[in-house]
């Protein structure tokens, strides 16, 4: 076979599985904005023989045979050759698992998932525990087939962020956390910034219209995607031209679905930005768990929660919400909605506290993956540790160990993507500013078109095709540095806290 | 192996393809729905991947070897039987395409959808003709592949409704026709009725309020379906446990979300009355098409354009549109909708004339199969008997042979299914109302709930385990006789029309 038909092949196999991955994230979303009650088994079903089938034909020997045939090849294009190395790399590690493995893993990740939801339900740690700690071992199995070096937690990590490892989290932490706290004393000591405007009656349907006029305006495009309503916000694509947005509205509180919307738009144009040439391929793919989180915080916060964006937003949000907003001033407003609080739930967290909660699960999941502490231990350790970084105590499981659905989900090693996410964010953000002079007079002008198109330009359309250690060394030219996060926290904190 | 092992393995097997097939429904479903309008390529290929993989499953010599074994097998229970029974025949069927055919006529099909999309929007049918005819010379090689006594067509009509023939609908039109014309010109030569207030401004909102009420009174289960809008009105299925159907609203015709809203939970109840416990096999899916349609149309005509009916609904509608109907008569409401005149489109007719639309398409068909009309000749065909049976001559093809989709995806042989369903509905209807003495009055109080479980007892519960004669003859003792329908049809009109 010439090189372009073996190319072509390894492509018809790969959007066959693409077809098939795609599908069962549609009955994803769908499970989570409109299925029917009655049939949440029969979906739960329906997902699993998907995924069997993708799994199947991703271990297909004959995709494996294309591929290393490829490898050898000398005339591939540059992105070609990356898309086989990657899709190589996958594929290898995917025959790492037993057919046996996967189906153990994938029932007991189903009933550790029951078992969550039972025990948030009573809020009780205890209906959760058994369920929890078999998946652990099944976790600490994986670590073996997957391999590891130094530290056994690796393993998980570098599944959600390739190159991810303890040293370098432990590094990041450890030079993040006392400046941290150090900010946060310095704000405690000062006089609180009120927000009990966000918190007033604004009716749902003037919510959601707010929101819709808001994604438009930060370049969803509703021609390649769309916004429902969920129980919880995310983000899904079933190829880069539908990319479907979530959000929840919360009639007493303002924040919940601005801010998921801007949140979730930044996921969205990411994936409405990959090429669409590369559909099912690596190049096709986001770079990485942190990249993407990168670009939802990037929009969400250091746009999202500028002074700069609201200026042009404010009046326009105040006409749809007169009687909440009218008597509000622009600045109090900035002030309400970047108010630092230590609190217990982590998605509620501002910008500063919200990384010891990322630092709490980490700390917690390398112990428990280590075998430092055990299941049962996680309610205390998670308590104590709340107590010393945030200085708060949960009066229940729900509003402690129990709040986030990760764990359940057999997802061990994704919190750090969070705070990773912020890190890159201020990095490119501050980054972007430079390589882009009149970005904060457009942004003041609400046109964030620039800013995109040099995302688009710089991320978007490489798809996977560099790691994100990559990616922000060709970009910043430097690797990650929290430095350029912990001055945009400074900058905004000063102001707003008169430090 | 066991009988017990063999037939769970079956059963696997079938819940497999069932899996993947309601998978691609899904996906059709959201097509039709919420699909953004960059997406429409990627879906088409995703569906046409889930397709080909429920095919390739469905033609498994793994499954066949099963289902020879099984037949084999005299200890299993009259329901299993019939399952092999009936899977054993798809099967066998299923294996005389090559997929050499079958690609070539999803392909075809696929560019024939476009041309008549095209033809529709230009309206000409010669835009049309050459895929069209490329699509019929493989229907008439799929005759072949099929085998068929007597006519070519039988072949066809088989597929839709099995074991419906030429003869049979000859026999039936025959006897039919020159009673429905007679009709139809006494009821012309009277007074005509007036059903000009259903063409007033009807919000949407409202009219899609009073839809979702009368679903709700019509027992659709919201636990186990939801409705949609959509273009064009439809009912689909993932399971028994989730029933979805579409509504569309036009804000100057009252009639057409109202009667689609009843047409389509009649569908949605027979499929949310299929056994649960028996999805992916034929007895968890319906009898027929003929017997689909009856329950629609018993829902939408016999029940939902009845006085009896609306003596409890109209009332109640006329506090959701009292500026529209606060000063209609029930009596001239009832005789509104239910106008009987001659006109060109076959989804708008009423239910005399519509039976005239569908004879027309069927004696077409019949001759294009057969070989003795040519595609060319269809819109002279067409407009020869449009004016021939109803009187009317179409201004365009739009109006005229391009206005239903069945054959741009190859369906001939659907149409006949139509009218038989109707026939099926007045006998049954009749029948139901002789076994149930308290029904009318039950309806009259809006209390449809005893008439739903008649036809769950008698149809909806057995799947596809009788034909649709069998159910016919179980249920009101006798084969399919139109003298029901023409009785129903002479007492209203000459009550209506005081003929």
């Amino acid at each position: 076979m010439t090189t372009n038909q073996l190319y072509n092949s390894y492509k018809e196999q790969m959007n066959r599985i693409a077809d098939v991955k795609y599908s069962s994230a549609l009955l994803q979303w769908d499970q989570e904005t409109y299925l029917p009650a009655k049939a949440a088994a029969i979906r739960g079903q329906q997902i699993a023989t998907l995924s069997e089938l993708a799994h199947q034909f991703f271990t297909d020997e004959k995709l494996g045979n294309v591929l290393t045939e490829l490898k050898l090849r000398d005339d591939l294009s540059e992105d070609e050759k990356r898309n086989v190395e990657l899709t190589l790399e996958d594929y290898t590690k995917n025959k790492k698992y037993s057919s046996d493995f996967v189906r153990k893993m994938s029932e007991q990740v189903n009933k550790t998932f029951h078992s969550w939801i039972e025990a948030r339900k009573k809020d009780s740690f205890s209906i959760f525990e058994n369920d929890l700690d078999a998946l652990v071992q099944l976790k600490r199995q994986e670590t073996e087939i997957l391999g590891y070096e130094k530290h056994r937690y690796n393993a998980l990590l570098n599944e959600f962020e390739k190159g991810c490892t303890v040293d370098l989290l432990d590094k990041t932490f450890t030079g993040l956390l006392p400046s941290l706290k150090e900010l946060l004393d310095r704000i405690t000591s000062k006089e609180q910034v009120d927000n009990s405007f966000l918190k007033q009656h604004y009716p749902k349907a003037d919510q959601w219209n707010w929101g819709m006029h808001l994604i438009k305006e930060l370049n969803f495009d509703f021609e390649a995607g769309r916004q429902d309503i969920s129980e919880h916000p995310f983000t899904i694509n079933f190829s880069s031209t539908d990319v479907r947005i979530t959000t929840r509205v919360d009639e007493n509180n303002f924040s919940n679905m601005t801010w998921s919307c801007i949140h979730e738009t930044g996921h969205a144009v990411y994936e409405q930005g990959l090429p669409e040439s590369q559909y099912g391929l690596p190049l096709g793919e986001a770079a990485s768990l942190s990249i993407h989180e990168s670009q939802s915080r990037l929009w969400e916060n250091n746009v999202g929660r500028s002074m700069t964006f609201w200026k042009y937003y404010f009046p326009r949000l105040q006409l749809y919400f007169p009687k909440q907003l009218g008597a509000i001033q622009l600045e109090n407003f900035y002030k309400g909605i970047n108010k630092v609080e230590p609190s217990l739930i982590r998605t509620e967290a501002d910008e500063l506290t919200y990384h010891f909660h990322v630092f709490i699960r980490y700390e917690l999941e390398k112990n428990l993956i280590s075998g430092a502490i055990n299941t049962k231990d996680i309610p205390s350790f998670w308590n104590e540790q709340y107590k010393r970084y945030l200085g708060v105590s949960a009066a229940s499981d729900k509003q402690g160990c129990l709040q986030d659905i990760h764990w359940s989900h057999g997802s061990f090693g994704y919190f750090p993507t969070y705070s990773l996410g912020s890190f890159y964010a201020a990095q490119i953000f501050s980054f972007a500013k430079k390589q882009l002079p009149g970005l904060e007079q457009e942004l003041q002008n609400g046109n964030s078109l620039n800013l995109l198109n040099w995302l688009r330009e710089n991320i978007h359309r490489h798809g996977r095709k560099f790691t994100s250690e990559e990616l922000c060394r060709m970009i910043t030219g430097k690797p990650l540095d929290i430095k350029d996060f912990m001055d945009y926290l400074l900058q905004k904190y000063t102001m707003i806290y008169n430090l």
